[in-house]
């Protein structure tokens, strides 16, 4: 498989320069920044501007997950616009937001998060069906991964559940967003990185894009993910987030920490 | 069923004192705003002030869905933020929110809903199961309601199929949600008014409170919703958004319209 798709080229032009899947999740938390840094939002900003500065080059995406900016209220999410506007446009972003809604107010979502931040890509939850996902990909030109097997311990709550075919419900929802990505050309799905099942979604759906969270902090091995999540044309986005960004404990330490740590991945 | 919930309570005071269930949907959008209101956000703002001055009486709750704010970008979200300080306390609000993530960013996202906004309730996604919803259910003084069966087209995807139990996937959600709210005492169900399973979810929980879209533009009929729907203790919130708020095609026949359409409610 091939694909014109601008967020699908970006990444694989990236994916082919670095020799890796590396996407970096944006998560701020203001109790958790370096010392160096104000545990205010302020420092949140110059914390984020320094870790992208530092990362541009070394990422094949980023993914800067919005209720983490939604938690420092309105002005959050302007420190989230001014971070958006300085990521470069070679690398494409995907505002994980996980909406889902009925139809009209789907579209409403989408405008909020293609149009309005201008991500490249977004996430969203699946359990309303068709009409609460398609607003999403008719932008056409941006990338939408659907929250198939998170890799939280929940995920055994309803996504593992069997259905009276036999499969569990992930698998209903891999099936569908086949459909999706089949009429609009650009759908992926989110795949826990600490799931066994990785492997099994993959020979369902050879071609569709992975948005893999769960790795480091939550456990997930970068290289074993790896080889089990890339798509036919080798590729992923393998997201890194806590165990990137609060590697150092330090401010001055912190370009060397993070460049050691990516300079591992392979 | 009694509960001291202050969110219970007040729901409970709202429906006695009026004898009727009504919720007003507050999704304003720019391009349907009566005669006499620009069509612009400082438009939505000055006519959502006058919908809660005109109804403020005649209503047991409000839910404004975040996604229309969200559509006007954050200046949407700051008008969100005056329109919900102007609600007069004994009026609950249900933030629609529709979210769920991983435990440690659902805290971040209820924090935004309950204590930025200071909502008095929300709706969330069930699909990443246990630790997605319990952050939510941990604000004890707020209530939470859980997506069951929808009232768009799309719920026939996943919500509707068979488990492997024999009942639907919805069914196995509202289980779940029976075991939150033995635990937590602040956990509804959004049930869609155009759904004859109403009546079965009913009775698979008697006290738990619905939340029920779907009146008016989606085809329910009150009336019917209100029979099936209430709770043991007579409560529900039966929600209505463009039948009452575009009811009018101008300003000033607009109190006279919205008083006639509830009127007609019982």
């Amino acid at each position: 498989m091939t694909s014109s798709h601008p967020f699908y080229q970006a990444l694989q032009t990236n994916v082919n320069r670095l020799k890796q899947c590396l996407c970096i999740g944006l998560d701020p938390d203001p109790r958790k920044l370096p010392i160096g840094y104000s545990q205010n939002i302020h420092g949140v900003e110059s914390f984020l501007n320094d870790i992208v500065e530092i990362t541009k080059d070394r990422c094949v995406a980023y993914k800067p997950n919005i209720s983490f900016f939604e938690a420092m209220g309105l002005e959050g999410l302007h420190v989230l616009e001014r971070v958006m506007a300085r990521i470069p446009s070679s690398v494409p972003t995907v505002l994980d937001a996980k909406r889902g809604d009925i139809g009209n107010t789907s579209a409403m979502q989408a405008r909020y998060i293609f149009d309005y931040f201008g991500a490249s890509a977004t996430t969203v939850h699946p359990y309303m069906g068709d009409d609460s996902v398609v607003p999403f990909l008719e932008h056409k030109d941006r990338y939408t991964f659907v929250l198939a097997l998170t890799s939280n311990p929940g995920s055994k709550d309803f996504e593992k559940l069997s259905m009276a075919s036999g499969d569990p419900l992930y698998s209903a929802v891999v099936e569908k967003s086949r459909e999706w990505h089949a009429m609009y050309h650009n759908v992926g799905l989110v795949v826990g990185a600490t799931q066994s099942e990785m492997g099994l979604i993959r020979k369902q759906t050879p071609d569709q894009l992975f948005l893999i969270p769960g790795v480091g902090a939550q456990g997930g091995d970068y290289g074993e993910v790896k080889a089990a999540g890339q798509n036919s044309d080798g590729l992923a986005l393998i997201n890194m987030s806590r165990a990137i960004l609060y590697a150092s404990p330090s401010k001055e330490g912190m370009a060397s920490t993070i460049h050691g740590i990516i300079d591992q991945l392979n």
